[in-house]
């Protein structure tokens, strides 16, 4: 591969990419190294491994592992060791979509514009995809060299967490309970927190936690930011769930508000769930102030999330 | 906690235990210790945390804790680190029993002589129970001091890889593929070295590897008692399915000829079933005499495998 797409300055031989060249960029560079680091369509057991790359390949916007190249670019990372936590923790974010649209759970038939993984396949065979994603994303964070091993034990320990019970799961498990009863704003804030916001810190940290040390200070401004952006991605999500098509959105639209789910809109109103992402991209971006220019990928790709349109 | 009952040759103030002593001491302080570090039931969200402990905690053999605990005395292995392995081997086999569970795959209402998880929660519950379960495993290993990071790194990447699609859910999947078909030993030999024989290898390696480290011929002979240790649990436990009463076994008997999966038993029937079982049994024991007197436990255990009523 050549690394100079997610070179943060360019160089005069390699100007700076504009952001959405550089998005394209990072987008086919994650689902080449996905297809890399996924187990052969024919290796045995042939028609799991062949669902677990359904699963994982094939598009998607790829949000969390662009937050990781843009923060790495914070702290000078490698490529070779961002495309690894990026591919580990989009392992994650897919394994979490493959038992989110099981029947048990939201029953949905539609996935970025394809049949579920169930529904192409089977309930029984989506179910150990989605476990045996879960494992790999830990495997490729433990087989490879991405830090010092005392770094990278704490690497993995913060995606475990974002991931588990305390994390995306537990959000999971907080949506589930609150299916046609009224959730109020911070409890509304919590699920969201857990379900999405959880995973997109961990994607935030570990991109950072590639590169160079970040000082006491900048860290907690990077996670200032990644709460904030977690959130913003949510509200955003909630926008377009209830304003955009099935077609644009390559999922089926409208459906938290059939299934009684809360969200922003439900709770605020769509006028004011857009003043609220438009406050939360404000507060994303003044987090963002210590980095100077290192930030530029971050404060283009939180642009990118609020005026998202699928 | 007192180490003593874990010691590998009792002292002058505590003798040795006898088996039997030891293996209810083991399988009492791995109970207390799933306790300790699972989440507690209140805590949010307190009905998946709940869920969670009443599928962890309870009983069970404690097969795989027990083996780590065995392998950890060739090793001279810190009962403090062996219990964090044994626990998180022993979590990732409790959420692969809450997902076989699901009426996707086997549809059980019985485990451990209670209703199964989703049968006394609810299926997504169950559903984020497992995922939830196995993010905590690898979190364990991740936040816990165990060796050198290094080394620490190895035992994750390793646990990793015998839960994953090229282990306990790679075999699960070739299970499902099974059913109704004929396989040959070779075919069911190959299922079972995943489906059981990766976690059962896990849980010894990593038990051993929690010590001083062993020579390349003490590895490889241990690895040999492993997989033969792995092959002789899955014989046993076919052959129980077909002769023990559920009321005995806690889970519903004979459920597999019901289904006519594959079983040792079903492909060379009873007698030779028995017969191969003893095969291997001389085989394990055969692989552990390197090691002389510290296999003394490993051996108890094996004699436990093969004569094993439940």
């Amino acid at each position: 591969m050549s690394t100079s797409p997610f070179l943060a300055g360019g160089t005069p031989d390699q100007p700076r990419l504009i952001f959405a060249d550089w998005m394209h960029a990072v987008q086919a560079h994650i689902e080449s190294t996905l297809a890399r680091l996924l187990p052969p369509a024919e290796a045995i057991p042939a028609r799991l491994h062949e669902a677990m790359r359904y699963a994982s390949l094939g598009g998607g916007k790829r949000v969390r592992p662009l937050l990781a190249f843009a923060a790495g670019e914070l702290t000078g990372a490698a490529p070779e060791r961002v495309e690894i936590v990026a591919s580990a923790v989009e392992l994650i974010h897919a394994y979490s979509l493959v038992h989110d649209d099981l029947p048990c759970m939201d029953d949905d038939v539609l996935r970025r514009g394809r049949p579920t993984c169930h529904v192409e396949y089977d309930e029984p065979t989506a179910l150990l995809v989605g476990d045996s994603l879960q494992a790999l994303a830990f495997e490729l964070l433990a087989r490879s060299a991405l830090s010092d091993p005392g770094r990278q034990l704490e690497m993995l320990r913060l995606l475990a967490h974002a991931s588990g019970s305390c994390g995306m799961a537990g959000g999971q498990a907080i949506d589930l309970g609150a299916v046609g009863h009224a959730l109020n704003t911070p409890e509304l804030e919590l699920m969201h927190a857990l379900k999405t916001g959880a995973l997109i810190r961990a994607a935030v940290r570990l991109g950072a936690l590639c590169g160079e040390p970040l000082s006491d200070k900048a860290e907690a401004a990077l996670d200032r930011f990644a709460k904030r952006a977690g959130l913003l991605f949510q509200v955003v999500d909630d926008i377009l769930d209830c304003t955009a098509s099935t077609a644009t959105l390559g999922k089926t639209a409208g459906k938290d508000a059939a299934a009684e789910k809360p969200t922003y809109v439900s709770l605020m109103g769509l006028e004011r769930a857009r003043e609220f992402a438009d406050d939360l991209r404000t507060q994303a971006l003044a987090a963002l102030a210590i980095f100077g220019e290192r930030g530029q990928r971050l404060i283009e790709l939180t642009d990118f999330i609020t005026h998202r349109k699928f």
